[in-house]
């Protein structure tokens, strides 16, 4: 029976963690080609979201290719605390329904001089291959984010807390 | 020609805005079924990016509705600075190359019994039909955004710092 209107709902929205929400929430890893990443404003300390280029690396590890141009690059520096919101609602149905992730994570610029950068700088251009036309412009950096945790709404009523564990990729 | 990859680029990424960004702009607000919101977690200051549903309200006013079962309503109540991203990529082509819009806006809870709801409800409901199954649930509340700022994306060096008057709908 639905809840009626007037009684408010008393109920934990989140549920346990099962074998499913992990492979949904692994799923939106493996496949998001970008995020809407949000960092913290310098100035203000007001939340910014943006859309980021969004792929996996070596061994799994979360990746983006920023440019010292955009807004979230000094952020980032300023502040390596991110959120990242994986999943795009796809052009029918409610959007609402579409599985969603989002992952508390912190950002660690790569040094272009790095022994690391070429296999992510491969494995990026596997995924985004027109990215090799500026990949190596001085101003754009690889960023690497080190998953905290992550927050998985698989449709209405359908939300799950998720640790780092959870959200291991197996290479 | 193209910037040489050892030369670091020397221009300002801000376009003058001019009508036809404005036009993308308010086609964005206009078009968008749902939203990417940064959020401040309470607990520790970091951002916080969910998928929530968005649409228009009388005169324009930017919307969307949330049950207090899900993290983002906490999080508003104890700070209403909100980061707003409009404007999914398509299915195919670049995803970086299809424009969207970072909205700085405050948000304000509508409250059950304020006179303004019920017009905010017939509108919401022409944009979203399904709500019409939760709507009146008593953890549901209309939250207003009144936006700040704006910064548009329109593509590869297409950025530009809108106003709120910019981003303002004739209506």
């Amino acid at each position: 029976m639905p809840p009626s209107p007037e009684t408010p709902r008393r109920i934990d929205p989140i549920r346990p963690t099962d074998a499913d929400a992990r492979g949904i929430a692994r799923a939106l890893l493996t496949g998001a080609r970008t995020a809407a990443l949000g960092v913290l404003d310098p100035a203000t300390g007001a939340p910014f979201v943006s859309r980021v280029a969004f792929g996996l690396g070596p061994a799994g590890v979360a990746l983006t290719l920023v440019s010292d141009l955009a807004f979230h690059a000094g952020a980032l520096r300023a502040d390596p605390r991110v959120s990242l919101l994986l999943g795009e609602p796809g052009p029918k149905g409610d959007p609402l329904v579409h599985p969603r992730l989002t992952l508390a994570a912190t950002a660690r610029f790569v040094a272009t001089d790095a022994p690391e950068r070429a296999a992510l700088r491969e494995a990026w251009l596997g995924h985004h291959p027109k990215a090799a036309l500026y990949v190596d412009f001085a101003d754009f950096h690889f960023v690497r984010f080190e998953i905290a945790s992550g927050h998985l709404n698989a449709g209405f009523g359908k939300a799950y807390a998720l640790d780092a564990n959870d959200l291991k990729l197996q290479s």
